[in-house]
């Protein structure tokens, strides 16, 4: 079974961790591909850093911190100590020592000249997390947050995701997020194919507007997810009204879309309507959505959606991949 | 008092530290400039690193690892680990993680636009060395190594000198040594002012080959040196027919100069026959060489030549200073 999921960071690699546990566990040969969120990605002090990438590809390849949920397993600070103490900005940004072996990897090969796709295939070369691991892109498009100035008051400015979402987290009313050159961005190499050729697609609870919306932003995604023989499955980051962890709330209330199970499903669409969805995933304590959903189009099942293990993630995606077939054989 | 100095690496910053405390017990007034090997400088990883600028920095800024001698104290090496883990070469070059520090603001510095003795300004604003340290040249000049080449026999290659000195540990014979660029390197600003205007200049048993012997080979300033009024006296970096540490023998050798207090003394020469040197400390073991010394032009004094402490060094500098203004009166 071919799969491809579209990945935020910690949300999305953890589902995905379940995923492959659940395909391991039926026997069946397997192919996961995960389409990576790069509208995150930062240059900070020289280096290209990929925060997504990163998160997926350290806890598929077991070097993630998972107290943490983003960066190394037994990281140093050090460097970032040195940073602070020389007074060069951006202090707030987690850089770990570990994790910055990564990003002179991949800022080198990137000055060198080699598209993001092939970069990221070579740190996996070493981390083998044992999916397929494609940027969304291999251009630049960074995501921005719209904002009062917190520095010049009735200045409306666009300040970096990243520092929007770990400098003041996300605490910042967001007026609007804005996908910066995503317009001249085109599908890193494999992106469409992984979507035309897939048996199953899942969208696994990452930020609706700041991870898998940036991902639909890519100029010809969307596209392919509304014509793939696919059927395509999402699962709710929303549980009885808010995040799970994260803060989808600040993004979703950017958009006007209402924080709960319900909306955010909406808000996908069907895809008999013009959406992308087939199927969405709701947690047991959102099951009143249900009928709301179905009569929007959308397959709509209620089933625990916290993962708080690899067992519960596994059998999640389970139920995933069970609704997207039962939707397969219904249409 | 206005002291001039040329210095490389550990030698070179552990006498100045040694001066700084002779001219601090002294009681007068005092501003010593430090002209900077940047010949040893290599990008690794894609950060620029200044091995020597870096150990007179951390040493005189209280940061240095004492008992290495180079490199930052309470170090880790992750990100080292981490680059080794890649596979991404070289391995053998010592970067550690709060060094990465400094090489990240350098670099980001350096791909500003800004020279790199504005950047060496900056770095040492934090770290407030008590010196006015400054890079030989900002042009791009390093220093190779001519040898056979370890891989295919019959091959004489040119080696960058860190990987010769680290991975090699200087045990492949020098044919000799070439500093790639320097012709074209002028001095940096402030080199030949410091020259001209200086009350003493001393040389620091730094290696006389790579270390004062790079920088001497800029445009300039050896011209420099001939020509200005404040005396020069160096000390000797040979003690007994061997370095004191380091392996400067192996580049004497290259070059066809005995390892000898006295050799390396009339290989820099008399200022009053085309050299630069107006006295010469050796060691008291070495006290030898003092008539032959004298008869060549060079003022020599025999005295202890062993940095043991901070004390014993300062010994070593007052003893430099003396000779200087003792040869001042005299000529």
């Amino acid at each position: 079974m071919r799969v491809t999921t579209l990945a935020g960071g910690i949300g999305g690699a953890r589902f995905i961790r379940g995923l492959k546990a659940h395909l391991a566990a039926s026997g069946q040969e397997s192919h996961i591909t995960v389409i990576g969120n790069t509208g995150d990605d930062i240059w900070v002090h020289g280096l290209r850093v990929c925060p997504d990438l990163d998160t997926v590809m350290y806890t598929l390849g077991d070097g993630i911190d998972t107290e943490r949920g983003w960066g190394r397993r037994d990281e140093t600070f050090h460097a970032k100590e040195e940073l602070q103490a020389y007074g060069v900005e951006p202090t707030w940004f987690g850089l770990g020592d570990r994790d910055i072996g990564t990003h002179l990897v991949r800022t080198a090969s990137l000055n060198a000249g080699y598209p993001l796709s092939d970069v990221t295939r070579a740190l996996c070369a070493r981390w083998k997390p044992g999916v397929e691991l494609l940027p969304m892109t291999n251009d630049r498009a960074e995501t921005h947050v719209i904002v009062d100035s917190p520095d010049v008051p009735g200045n409306r400015v666009a300040m970096h995701f990243q520092e929007w979402w770990i400098k003041y987290r996300a605490s910042l009313p967001a007026h609007d997020f804005v996908f910066i050159g995503i317009e001249n961005a085109t599908p890193a190499p494999g992106v469409l194919e992984a979507i035309a050729e897939a048996d199953v697609i899942v969208l696994p609870p990452s930020n609706p507007i700041v991870s898998i919306g940036t991902i639909l932003a890519v100029p010809g995604i969307t596209d392919a997810l509304s014509q793939t023989d696919a059927p395509i499955v999402g699962i709710s980051p929303i549980i009885s009204g808010a995040p799970v962890r994260g803060m989808a709330d600040a993004c979703l209330t950017a958009r006007g879309i209402e924080t709960t199970a319900l909306a955010v499903g909406l808000n996908y669409g069907a895809r008999n309507s013009g959406g992308i969805l087939d199927g969405w995933l709701v947690d047991t304590s959102d099951a009143d959505a249900e009928s709301d959903l179905e009569a929007a189009g959308i397959g709509c099942r209620a089933v625990p959606l916290f993962m708080t293990d690899v067992p519960a993630t596994a059998a999640m995606a389970e139920h995933a991949i069970d609704l997207a077939q039962a939707l397969r054989s219904a249409g």
